[in-house]
């Protein structure tokens, strides 16, 4: 009945707007009562969004679950990609909507009040993760909120793109940035030259930057950079 | 007008709570019409975060008169200084806020729309300054939500010690850590023997890294870190 309700709903929010569209409308048309409605759904906005409770929940407990041995980082990156996955789930309702939401301001409102709830989650944990490090809560916001205008960037491009295409992809792309800029490791890419007798160490194989002590990190990985992208 | 206004309506919030006051109790109470407060704010909302308006405006313009002169980064992080600006004016003001935000979620929904827009007015001219480079959007949104995030921690936590110390201070090291993530360059500071002819060149002055070209540039920084820290 909840899916009935969903497929209802959108049809109506397509065919005469969001705005033009009543809860009475929409029960009429899946052939039931107001009651039910509102027992899936507290209200109208919440039906164009059905899964993100669930998502939350999810993510919540997936944080749960982490152990010390998980990267904090990469683990926060891990948590996105389950929103990922419910939008990548169906694709086609995941396009319509988006459309929708770029047209109805309360539709738009509503959703960044559940990105600021994903972001929270993430931040919490990452604060549990920081605590005793410096500037652990200052670095917790950051790196959550980075996290998920990374995720957020990826898939717009992708719903953009119609659902063409393959998200994880994108997403992934996009969360390795944050992931370098924020000092974890990304996945290692797999070696050129993967233990290859005929390729022993030669010179060139090492880069030596010399660096007075006093000076900025960031004229370091500069440097650094430059040198290596001068190839 | 519009400062008695304000003044009513915050006297009113507290007095009763948001909720319970209504535009005509905020109009009596300031001793004006119903038409006049509409002149000035939209709907009650508005009058909580009268100052937001001119903010995003100021931060319009501002990022709109920057060059190609400007370090980007360095850029937004100028621009998210006014809005700390706008705090930092009226620091009783901003307390009093803060906590009648943190009690009303329509207050809250409110925030985190307007948050979005400084944060859209930045990723937009990130985005101008980042075309060409590989992943521009990405960096740009990347950036901005890492800005934001960063400034509204620093902030909070000013908020929170009941306005009392120096706002800019906390701001500052917050975006200098942002800053350091993205590669811009924080502020120099002073040398700690500038031009000291009692004070050569000394060996111990220099750090060495050796590295394997392959090398991810993770590991080189954290290896650079290490040392650097190990003293």
């Amino acid at each position: 009945m909840r899916d009935a309700l969903v497929a209802a709903a959108f049809r109506l929010f397509l065919e005469r707007g969001y705005e033009q569209t009543t809860v009475d409308d929409i029960v009429a048309l899946a052939g039931v009562g107001r009651r039910s409605f509102f027992r899936y759904f507290p209200s109208k906005e919440d039906v164009v969004f059905p899964d993100h409770e669930r998502c939350l929940a999810d993510m919540t407990a997936f944080l749960a679950a982490s152990d010390e041995g998980h990267e904090p980082v990469l683990r926060v990156c891990d948590a996105a990609r389950l929103v990922l996955g419910m939008y990548a789930e169906n694709p086609s309702f995941s396009v319509q909507r988006y459309r929708l939401t770029k047209q109805v301001p309360g539709l738009r409102a509503y959703e960044l009040s559940v990105v600021w709830r994903y972001e929270r989650a993430l931040a919490e944990y990452l604060r549990g993760r920081f605590t005793g490090r410096p500037d652990g809560s200052l670095r917790a916001d950051v790196v959550a909120a980075a996290v998920v205008a990374a995720h957020n960037n990826a898939l717009r491009s992708w719903l953009r793109s119609d659902g063409k295409g393959d998200a994880s992809t994108t997403v992934d792309h996009a969360l390795g940035y944050v992931q370098s800029a924020f000092g974890a490791p990304p996945a290692a890419p797999a070696p050129e030259h993967p233990e290859d007798p005929e390729r022993p160490e030669r010179p060139e194989d090492v880069v030596v930057v010399v660096s007075r002590r006093g000076a900025p990190l960031w004229r370091v990985v500069r440097e650094i950079e430059t040198t290596l992208g001068r190839e």
